[in-house]
């Protein structure tokens, strides 16, 4: 079947114009979204791989795709090994796109990609490339994956188009409003007279508005328009809601609606506009990260004399969700004690059920987690695809098992890795906790605790205020390297309130974030170490956690130890907000430092004085004693 | 006087064919060298600044200089405050100099700059900068203030021309016929028809020759043309010396003379022939580090109908010598037993005097310093000008006392530090040791341990082969942020072997260096992390280390307990080369974990184990007793 459709590609490929030497099918959708809706899975319609991350390249004579050490082994599940070969990113010896189509093409050559699905940032290093090697990177505006599934009686299905919700102050903490003011002064301070909002998670957020058009992200299909007179949505057919319309009314937002696809031809029309009026002072801002299609159209590029400069750089909405308002940081704080205790009642069963003897499979358990994330209030459904890894399949990083086919039991013998979160209307969590259902073996138990000691790092951290977040990663990885041990993948995620759980332009790597602005007080990071036996058990710790600022006064670990503030830098830390115990059994205490070890005992101790009551107030004595002896002090032997 | 120099200079700029709006006067000389000789010191003489970096910019209203934090105390001693403006390029606040540009001239502004003085990575970023302004970066090619030297009487010196040396491959490992070849395999798959280096220690390194013509650093004032069949060096006159010649003949390479200014000729006429004869896929290759003006001459750029594409990246030979051949790593370790010896020598000699009572100055301990190495075999000179930073001293960062005016005693209730180094045939070192000449306080013996802490954290980290320096960083800051302290410097740069202290392209800084390959065995790397109280003392502990793979079987103090090699990447550790005590009275070990403390006391034993014999060997009996003592193990009270 991956045969017959690229047979089809590349029929169309020849059919071009100019004929394409090469076609790119990008993950991406228009709006660069990381989760993606059914009707842009064009590299997973093509290739069969339905990784998160991947760019599939078609040749005549090859077809590959690139993704990251996450997927190797996912990639070589799904795809035709036959027809589709894997190109192992994270090594250092293979080549990336760039050159390998350099390398592999003919002089002359023409590379087609549909400039919707590339971002502006990746689309001019990627052309400078081929230019180099005397090719031509050219923009094919009609999606040649969806013609070849609707030649092959495949369409793609339509696009959503679900209802909008608007979410109430009391939630977001600040109005539609007030946003669009400070957009607008910004703006203004850029000399720009249009800013353009492609981000689905950005637009949901500057207009305190929630849709589901992309499993477990509440966003909704549109563009945003904001000049200093109007605000245009490009949805749908164009008529807002009259629901959604008075509630932006009253948070002082006059909303114009226009259809989705009408964005194109408005941003022509408007440099149109503004190259034959404007001032020559003024232009267009949008962010690096919006397509090239977007790109091209709010320049002019192609149908101006002379296309308008644009202001192409980090979106400042971008900038702004990152730093979370008390209302919001208040929300995820609330959010991830109902989550607790869901995860808590999850694990208390599963044990028991494993304990008895009963097979429970690993979608049972997942199944079963959402069952109890749904008796909290303010739940909205699974931030991301819940990712329970009995044993063996804890290692592949991003898991997630079939519901066709045989199940795999979580076994008593098993390491259980559960990476799960929620989406709630005053935040949204992610948390990740490894158990063992039986007895852990001594190497488990080491790397489990050198994981543990890693996150304590990070957890526990001081550091100067406006440092990258990538200055972090190696904390979390030294007790690991220490024994030749690592994981690939990075250490922290931003995470959207209600929003997308993976929110940049910030996070911890060895990789640098390039648009990081540096930390301050009220970012919301992910901590995630982890270490990964291949066939065997996945380990991994994710707490979620809030940048604070630290004075001595501060309730912190390391507050009463401060001897300056970075010479008037200012000191972070963090607090970590996500409130489900270790599981003690796996924990070698001896590996662990007299800090790290009261550390821990002080979290447990948080963990239960939080969530105890509220299982006694509920009559879920059960529960309540279960984590109670979960919590409980680890002594010294 | 200042004044009277700015005020020639802006004639100048006035009386250019389009006037400039702004000069701009860079430290660097035409080789992007980062000592400079005086010839090439302007904006020293236009300022009166004389620190290693910074750059000058000067208006009809303004004249500011760029530089970092540890410069501004010396700036503000040097500069006149009443016309220079100290732009503090580490603080956030502080506008870039595009930015500083682009907002306080008008639009069509012209800023003018000397194309020898300014690499093609520095220039293409600020004349994109510019023209988004709607301003003009010029190359000025004759230098206004070497001509505002002139008008003033007040010429610049001669360029020197000292004797060039040649270094036998008892020293180097590798002949120059050896690495010349290496380089034309390069250029081969490049497609390079030539390479040009630029950078003076790179041409050092590629001929085994060695200079005088910058202080501390062993290098000479040329260019270097390698084509597939030849190799000339551009130098004074053109007439190579015989000797070396000869030597290179030896060595396999037949060298060419043309004079020092012969390059950009040269490269015209070279560039011109390529472009009517050449294949249309060969083209010139230099570093992005070589100056604008070298680019433009190779590349044909104003007297080429169509300019060459050159290949701009980072210099082949400065990976190349990035990692160390078998010679030179045990020239390095062997010229750092012979460093130790002078140091320690030197440390038991200030503590006899002071504690006897005598004034020793700042300068004095450095020129005894300098005795005591020249006592040493090998040894070629300093390989920095020393900083002997008594008490509050310690705290500037690359203090230097002055000959004239009063000096500064080494009192006994000084902190001291001391960094220095030496160049000697088989290697260059680089060690910084604090020592308290009498009692340090409490949070002296805090800091200072905390410091050691960070130097350890490095110096015993494991991690995977290939990841760049800069995730080594926190590690070194961790003890130190910890209780809200830092240091506003790297943590490590590369060394030359028997060349440049600082060396590229690799180093360990919150910074990412943008060309480092990612960290392979046979590096030379420092270790220096410090802690700087203002106006009272400065902590800094240096030492050099070589980068090895480890194994089970390798002699570091991490081995025996590797559980993995990071999924097949290899593990990378340090081998300290540096042997010199720390101050035991300065540490705190209830700071120290057991770890940290081993690792010191097997330091120390090694240190004398190592150095002990030779004292005995020379009859210097008191240095052994003294070396004894301060080698002895550090128990738990």
């Amino acid at each position: 079947m991956s045969l017959q459709r690229l047979t089809a590609l590349r029929a169309l490929m020849a059919s071009q114009p100019s004929a394409l030497a090469a076609y790119i099918v990008p993950t991406a959708d228009a709006h660069n979204s990381e989760y993606i809706s059914p009707v842009d899975a064009r590299r997973e319609w093509l290739s069969g791989f339905t990784g998160s991350a991947g760019t599939a390249v078609v040749t005549s004579a090859n077809a590959l795709v690139w993704t990251d050490g996450r997927y190797y082994t996912q990639f070589e599940k799904e795809a035709d090994l036959t027809t589709w070969t894997l190109m192992k990113q994270s090594l250092p010896e293979t080549p990336s796109m760039e050159k390998w189509l350099a390398s592999n093409l003919l002089a002359g050559s023409i590379v087609g990609v549909d400039p919707k699905t590339m971002t502006r940032e990746e689309w001019t290093p990627l052309q400078m490339a081929l230019t180099k090697a005397k090719m031509q990177l050219v923009a094919v505006d009609k999606n040649l994956v969806d013609q070849a599934r609707v030649q092959l009686n495949e369409p793609p299905p339509e696009r959503p188009h679900n209802v909008i919700m608007h979410l109430p102050l009391q939630y977001t903490g600040k109005t539609a409003g007030q946003k669009i003011t400070e957009l607008r002064e910004a703006m203004a301070e850029k000399k720009s007279s249009a800013l353009v909002v492609t981000a689905l998670d950005e637009i949901a957020y500057t207009l305190n508005l929630r849709g589901s058009d992309i499993d477990y992200n509440p966003v909704f299909f549109s563009y945003l328009l904001i000049t200093p007179t109007s605000v245009v949505l490009f949805w749908h057919l164009g008529q807002i809601p009259e629901g959604v319309a008075a509630s932006l009314r009253d948070e002082g937002v006059e909303i114009e609606g226009k259809p989705y696809d009408e964005i194109v031809p408005t941003l022509r029309r408007f440099a149109r506009e503004l190259s034959e009026n404007g001032d020559g002072e003024h232009s267009i801002w949008l962010s690096g990260e919006a397509s090239e299609a977007i790109h091209r159209a709010a320049s002019g590029e192609g149908y101006l004399k002379k296309p308008l400069n644009l202001v192409s750089e980090v979106s400042p909405v971008a900038l702004a969700k990152l730093i979370k308002n008390d209302v919001e940081l208040e929300g995820f704080r609330q959010c991830h004690i109902r989550d607790g205790i869901a995860v808590v009642r999850f694990f208390r069963w599963l044990h028991s059920q494993v304990d008895a003897g009963n097979n429970i499979t690993e979608i049972q358990a997942a199944d079963k987690l959402l069952e109890f994330r749904k008796d909290e209030k303010d739940f909205m459904g699974p931030s991301f695809e819940t990712i329970p890894g009995a044993g063996e399949n804890g290692a592949i990083i991003h898991y997630s098992p079939s519901r066709d086919g045989p199940q795999r039991d979580i076994r008593s013998k098993d390491m259980f890795l559960l990476d799960s979160g929620g989406q709630y209307k005053d935040g949204t969590t992610d948390i990740t906790r490894t158990r063992h259902m039986g007895q852990p073996e001594r190497l488990q138990q080491d790397s489990f605790t050198r994981v543990l000691k890693g996150q304590i790092a990070v957890g526990s951290a001081l550091y100067p205020k406006g440092v990258k977040g990538n200055v972090l990663d190696s904390l979390a990885r030294k007790a690991l390297w220490d024994v030749g041990l690592d994981y690939a993948h990075g250490t922290g995620h931003g995470v959207g309130h209600f929003l997308n759980v993976h929110e940049g332009p910030a996070g911890v790597s060895w990789r640098p974030y390039p648009h990081d602005p540096g930390l301050k007080p009220g970012q919301i990071l992910s901590n995630e170490p982890g270490y990964y036996k291949v066939g065997e058990y996945g380990i991994r710790h994710e707490d979620l956690v809030e940048t604070i600022a630290v004075t001595k006064d501060t309730k912190h670990h390391r507050a009463a130890g401060l001897l300056g503030d970075y010479d008037g830098r200012g000191v972070l830390g963090f607090n970590t907000i996500t409130l489900v115990p270790h599981h003690k059994m796996c924990i070698s205490e001896e590996l662990l430092t007299d800090f790290e070890l009261n550390y821990l005992n002080a979290y447990h101790e948080r963990v239960f004085q939080t969530l105890g009551p509220i299982l006694m107030e509920r009559r879920l004595r059960e529960d309540y004693v279960w984590l109670e002896k979960e919590c409980s002090p680890i002594m010294r032997a």
